[in-house]
């Protein structure tokens, strides 16, 4: 019977030929579903024109012709030989606005940014989608097809934008064998051996995909580099993506490794202040303009967990950085080098590594560096404080690192919404120009006066057919895209927005799905790294639990090392009493989190050692509190469980029994996760788990013996 | 404008949503589009009934409603409380069978088979499809779909067919970590971290297309193996696979690491006449059958390639093979025990050590022990001739292991339909029993009057869209199937059957697609391996020419080992003057093969070592006769390239471009071969080549000097 049932399910699968596989991602563009603003909309909307020729153009074309063919099941018209239209997309440089008279400044739009608004024309209504550049009126296709997707009012539309940020840029960690490090969504999308000559229509999609939110640049190669990628023959490979990218406004980017002058160039040396290295570099570089005239630059990952770099011939960064931004400049290409770094001497407290190494060198790279910064100043971490780099170069313009893989939040099958996590960061006060100096204002330049910025993620995507892993995955793609272009928007609005795109624009689904994402995240904070804890994931794939990890090459590889867990307490101390890392925040930042009383709950162990018997906010002790959350991260995610399954038969069955699975092994896992920690902190704390809380089925050795060997996203180690 | 063009062209594919991207493989069910043949299928096919209930038979209702509901435009219901219906499914020992006089005798029917006749009930006619098994109505139902997929005539139909071999598997060489060895179609199939919790659709699907060609095994791991793979932690994950498959009539098998005792059982020693080991194999074997009731078995690679092995104790094959063979009997078990062995001594010529080796133990295998021998002596070149063990261990049944995925045969992106070279090795005539002794009569049992029979595929399968890489690949997996079912089908008739149910049914392009697969096997002999040569590709990766691979750690690793070309000749002498490999066969292909005049020229420089002005039958001197091979390869590949644009607007636009741009890459690759191997054979022939032929374009040192250092399909070494 069990297995009869089996079948049923399977059957009702198979024959569904996978429409709703994910594959369509936000672009859906299916029927409007409520009949009064399905009638309002074709009304509004019957034909269009666009005034110009290009291959951008073309593609906004392209896409409102299928975009509104698919939302308002009636054929909308390019109406190229008449004089108005219902929709019409031009340049502010046109006669056709010379003639209206719009109530938009041209001088408030940037380059990228574009304008909709509602204008009358011969006595007829029209939609104007106005822009300075044909990528900004392909970005403002995308938007006006999301308003009708997400159901939004289009009778008297007044909108502008403008991206707040210049380079929004996703970084691949992809290795050119296809396997991704950190990449848990299948393998690499750039299939490099049958390119330059066959092109996968799958990198198109990609594409759009990455145009309709913003994206306008993308990093094709791991920052763990291989020199390879700088060969004429790979060159000719990445000229073809960039062919297929730059109509979508994309600009291609590479890594650059750094002993690439004696790996492919039979330098003896790749000393950045040698001159045969620099017209090494210079050459090469000249090259890759050949190939990709508008070739966007190179990410950079020196001297850090064994990548070469100026360090190795007693140069410092800058130095390397400045030595590829002067043979980029010519070609306004830039250089993105990561402050993300640790040498092979194992340091009292690794999170100081960066600050120690950049802030002195603030001032002394070229204008056309950027130093790029993880978010929070360890690595990707459930929850970390921003890292202390931002604001404390304020002569040099920073590039925020984003991961949207999720190396340390369950991989793909956990549902863990990123915006908040984005935005706590971004919202993160500084204090180093005054109260109100965000992180974000860093970033989008207005804290220093820096024009060249830039937002980078760590892309999630790979070549399962969902491009993500799973399905809640896009959400992650597509909140950074849509913070890079404007980090004031809530976490809230993005998630409504991608919801009703995506699954449904009923309010009822709307709200639950609202509050499931919105919820996601601390959720994953609870079940793995609840009150500041850190880094205590299964060693090396980083996946499940791991906090016995210890005894490993190094120190700062382990799990004792971040929780300092032992009879007394536990916490990595940073104040002045331990490693001090808190002294690189400025004075303000340093008094919050330097205070036991005063620090947030949510950082306490990240930067206090503190006792087991600690009185905490609740009244409850520590040890009992950690508990506790452990405890309320699993049973959350039976909630989410929960809500889902409320949302059978709403949502088409193939995503629904996507999701279900993949909440199933969240729950199994923050399980896992729970049981894991609290038995093995508990060896310490020598204290009973709280009343109340069912005690794990096992014992902790079970757990520690649980082995991952083929755990995705590590390089296979023969 | 180039620009523009290629955009064009984009966006055309882009908003086609793929529909064609080739995932729907020969199981398409759109609409016949001959109206005449449509509207006599829609008189005759209005309802069927199927008698039974079980997970197979609901596979076999479901793909009935789906399939004739997509063919025919008409919803076909089951009806299930009529008396009779115009499609009756049944099994013999059925009343219904019983009332019913069938011209149909049941035990020339096997448990697989199944009939199909036409009969009158009640003054209606009515087509049976009638079956001793579920799993027999399952295939008959496919059977049935195809006669109507393929516009075939079945007003009056009279069929019957039972598989000619009893095991008909598929190996997948898929690692755990999802690499697949020689796999060029992405990845492995078997997402592993995700089970056995998540289930992709996809494992259905492949399950579906499998059980529709008479597939009932698949080995899910590599033959070079892991142990990981027999730990309860992944037996499990194998159950969820083997619960899927079970009802599609699809078992799983599995390959057994030699050393698996010691890796994952903690003993010091693998011995097979060890007490332990074999208690230890005894209780895993339990295991896993507690996992998998219906567990099919081990393929095993030992003592080859540095795999582990019963050598390595100083026993032998046999006493490896029977001491899992008598473990896995009381469960009805087998073993597939490759005699693909070569050991750490460099032999004069390899192709002669799995004889050497496995005919003294001919006898000596446990009765459920399959000795598995790959289709020629060395390993799946372009062309071989048949394997000497064929027909040279009676007492021993024999399991062919064939190629489907094209190691050596460029790849996923060349156009080969290897029905032609499976035929060639399965009609080969060994003669050790008379004359018509020939292989298929050595693997279906029927020379030998063994009843474990077997054939086994090496899989072209991977998580790409389209399954295999290459849409024509899928005509592989298709005839591979085809063949092990009934082997005296012919190359023709598999690839009509395919053309008409993946690409058309229209007469003409019917006939220009099977010229084409007809001649591609032959057309990628003459560019890649002429006249006898073999294993001439690039070094460990096997991708593209490599004839002047030399000095490697092992002599039978490099290309001058195979061709001995030198000023006086090429070929490998392997007649008594030389290696005398040739002994290995009966008298009388010794006598045939064994002559310079009788040797079939296709095998020339395989038998034989011959002068570079050797008169060959044209006329022409070998030399040219070579030369002139590869520049009909080349050119055949342009003539493919035409055929193929001929039928541009007649193809869907997705997959006419997606073939179109992998026979763009063949022609270039096929003209990297020809001048590879012209110019590097010219430094020994010292001879011109041949008047009228272009010359290459590039020096010698250019094609020696290319590297494809992420070639797909190795393992990558880090």
């Amino acid at each position: 019977m069990k297995r009869l049932f089996l079948i049923l399910i399977v059957s009702l699968i198979f024959f569904s030929s996978h429409a709703e596989d994910g594959y369509r991602l936000w672009l859906r563009y299916d029927k409007i579903n409520n009949p009064v603003k399905l009638e309002s909309y074709q009304k509004l909307i019957t034909d269009f024109i666009i005034d110009g020729e290009s291959p951008t153009l073309l593609l906004a074309r392209k896409e409102l012709e299928a975009g509104l063919k698919g939302l308002l099941e009636q054929d909308i018209t390019h109406a190229s030989n008449k004089e108005t239209a219902s929709l019409m997309l031009t340049k502010f440089s046109s006669p056709r606005i010379k003639q209206l008279k719009l109530n938009i400044n041209p001088d408030h739009i940037s380059a990228e940014g574009f304008s909709i608004v509602t204008t009358t024309v011969n006595k007829n209504k029209s939609i104007m989608i106005v822009a300075h550049s044909d990528v900004g009126l392909l970005y403002g296709t995308f938007h006006f097809l999301k308003l009708i997707q997400t159901q939004s009012d289009i009778d008297n539309i007044s909108f502008e934008t403008s991206p707040k940020i210049k380079h929004r840029i996703l970084n691949h960690w992809d290795n050119l064998d296809r396997t991704v490090e950190r990449g848990y969504a299948g393998f690499s999308l750039w299939d490099w051996h049958k390119l330059p000559d066959y092109i996968d229509p799958r990198y198109h999609d990609y594409a759009r995909a990455n145009a309709s939110i913003g994206i306008n640049g993308t990093v094709l190669t791991n920052v763990n580099a291989n020199a390879q990628i700088l060969t004429e023959q790979y060159l000719e490979k990445v000229a073809a993506l960039a062919n297929i990218f730059r109509p979508y406004g994309i600009k291609v980017y590479l890594t650059a490794r750094f002993s690439a002058p004696v790996e492919i160039g039979k330098l003896t040396t790749a000393d950045p202040l040698d001159t045969e290295v620099r017209q090494w570099w210079k050459n090469k570089i000249d090259e890759i303009y050949q190939h990709v005239p508008d070739f966007g630059g190179f990410v950079v990952k020196a001297n850090s967990e064994g990548q070469p770099g100026p360090q190795n011939y007693k140069r410092n960064h800058a130095d390397g950085a400045n030595m590829l931004a002067e043979a980029l400049a010519p070609h306004n290409g830039i250089v993105m080098w990561r402050a993300f770094v640790y040498d092979n001497e194992v340091p009292i407290d690794r999170v100081k590594q960066a600050q120690n190494e950049f802030k002195p060198l603030d001032g002394s790279f070229k204008s056309n560096v950027l130093v790029q910064v993880k978010n929070g100043p360890l690595d990707f971490q459930p929850r970390e404080p921003f890292h202390p780099l931002f604001g404390a170069m304020p002569k040099t313009p920073l590039i925020m690192e984003f991961q949207i893989t999720q190396e340390y939040l369950g991989f793909a099958t956990h549902l863990v919404y990123l915006a908040p996590l984005f935005k706590e960061c971004l919202d993160s006060d500084t204090y180093t120009k005054g109260k109100g100096s965000t992180v974000s204002k860093v970033i989008d330049g207005s804290l220093d006066n820096h024009t060249l910025t830039g937002i980078a993620g760590v892309a999630n995507i790979g070549n399962d057919r969902n491009w993500t892993g799973h399905i809640f995955g896009q959400s992650n793609w597509y909140a950074f895209g849509r913070l890079a272009w404007d980090h004031q928007l809530t976490s809230e609005q993005i998630a409504e927005e991608w919801i009703r795109m995506t699954l449904s624009n009923e309010a009822s689904i709307v709200d639950k799905l609202k509050k499931m994402m919105m919820g996601s995240r601390e959720i994953a904070v609870q079940y793995m790294t609840p009150l500041g804890l850190h880094h205590i994931m299964g060693w090396n794939h980083h996946y499940g639990p791991g906090p016995w990890i210890k005894d490993k090459p190094r120190a700062d590889w382990t799990s004792v090392y971040y929780h300092q867990a032992e009879q007394n307490g536990i916490g990595f101390n940073r104040t002045t009493t331990g490693s001090n890392a808190l002294e690189q925040y400025s004075k303000p930042v340093q008094e919050i989190y330097g205070s036991l009383e005063k620090c947030p709950e949510e950082f306490l162990l990240w930067f206090h050692h503190v006792k087991w018997d600690h009185k905490m906010k609740s009244g409850r002790t520590l040890w009992d509190e950690l508990c506790l959350k452990y405890y309320q991260g699993a049973d959350s995610v039976r909630w989410m469980k929960n809500e889902w399954n409320s949302l059978q038969g709403k949502i088409d069955e193939e995503r629904f029994n996507h999701v279900n699975g993949f909440l199933n092994i969240q729950h199994k896992e923050a399980l896992l996760w729970r049981n894991s920690c609290v038995l093995y902190f508990q060896t310490f704390s020598k204290k009973e788990i709280p009343e109340g809380l069912e005690k794990p089925d096992k014992p902790l050795a079970y757990y520690e013996a649980l082995e991952f060997p083929f755990a995705p996203g590590i390089k296979p180690r023969w």
